[in-house]
């Protein structure tokens, strides 16, 4: 097997994956970066349009790399890996993967989804796409103001999660007109007036829900076109329930 | 108002603060730190022992501030803030706070408690507390091998819940056994053979739950003598579910 072989992290190469941290970057290359054997391993077999892999010398599973010919196998030193990576001890394996856009009508879809409304933690929206994934959630729309589903840390928080389920980038307005005019629940998650316990409105097969921004909540205009809202009750002092602990409640609660 | 003053980052005083961040420290001083209005708040609304507090000449809400009279005030400057304060935007505002050790006698509690056995992420940690809170738990205990209740990431993650419930430092099988000898029931939260999926165990008031390590779950000895274990059924390809929404879902279909 020839490789190149990349071992400055000065390399002009280098310098390129480096910058697809950035959205910018990313848009104009088409390209993100995956960082460790489980993504890639789950990227691999969701078969994901990798154009390279990066593995360091000491990679330990370089004998379980099954790679489709079109993929380059490049090896990199571990102060390039260091230099890629966010974490602390990098796994020694990276992949160069295409942005494909996923272009979903909603008027034709099926299932339960989760609509994220303006979330900005990277790793609250990475767990709740987990958390979709682990519920039964057919996927997740990304709508505007919520961070980039290919940013670092929403990648790794996803946990391979994102090659098992829908995601989308799209304006939830859209999506949420195409659920109600195919009369199915939308349930917003904002305490007001109306809103309803979460665990009084059953158990649904096609429906949406929305969670929104840590702080802000959900944009009203959004709101203001939820089937329902729902409340979780809460007991004690706490003001309020991390956005992606109350994701993981709803969900449970609402699915058939 | 006569108040010391503190500019100058080298100051020893700004190092012993500093140092707080590690558990020899904490332990050799008796002391950690709080960072933030709402923490601050919420420490001096529960009457915490605090025996500094410090501001920078640009904190917001000093007018707000009433303090106990036993309590330090310390102008600090900005530079001194951003050297203490783990957050990027520090918001000008900290306390010094005496560790009072919690002993709470297992055999005399009642309610619903969150075991932790070997939680590591200061993340999850703190977001189980804030959740406990919520979800109207008595306390939570933490056992050996889990992340310490005062390190810096953990404080923050807990959102003022550590001064609204009982957070305790102790051996979990003392107060499992505590709490099987009253008849309580102990839930422990891994998948084996005889598991129970959770929500079909109904609801109870006096009970514990107990929360293993991210990747190695729960302590084979814990294991071995809980009342039953709990799984969540998982629908789609995901692996698991991160600790803190498990423990989220779990409290919030067990708790009565």
């Amino acid at each position: 097997m020839i490789m190149k072989e990349i071992t400055s992290v000065s390399n002009q190469q280098v310098k390129d994956w480096k910058k697809l941290a950035t959205k910018k970057a990313r848009q104009k290359e088409n390209r993100y970066l995956l960082d460790g054997w489980h993504l890639v391993k789950e990227a691999l077999k969701a078969k994901q349009p990798i154009t390279k892999i990066l593995v360091t010398p000491t990679f330990k599973h370089i004998d379980e790399l099954e790679l489709p010919t079109e993929t380059e196998l490049i090896s990199i030193s571990e102060q390039v890996a260091k230099q890629l990576s966010e974490t602390k001890t990098p796994q020694g394996i990276f992949a160069e993967v295409k942005i494909t856009q996923t272009n979903i009508d909603p008027t034709k879809v099926s299932g339960a989804w989760l609509f994220l409304d303006g979330v900005q933690d990277p790793g609250n929206i990475g767990t709740m796409v987990r958390t979709s994934d682990a519920a039964g959630f057919k996927g997740v729309v990304f709508g505007k103001n919520t961070a980039d589903m290919y940013q670092p840390k929403v990648v790794r928080s996803m946990q391979g999660s994102q090659f098992h389920i829908d995601l989308v980038s799209a304006d939830l307005l859209t999506w949420v007109d195409a659920f109600k005019a195919q009369a199915k629940p939308v349930f917003g998650s904002e305490l007001n007036e109306a809103a309803r316990s979460y665990d009084q409105v059953g158990r649904h097969q096609d429906f949406a829900l929305i969670m929104g921004n840590e702080g802000n909540g959900m944009d009203p205009e959004l709101l203001n076109k939820t089937s329902l809202n729902l409340y979780i009750p809460i007991k004690g002092h706490a003001e309020s329930l991390n956005v992606a602990v109350a994701a993981g409640i709803l969900m449970f609660q609402l699915i058939d």
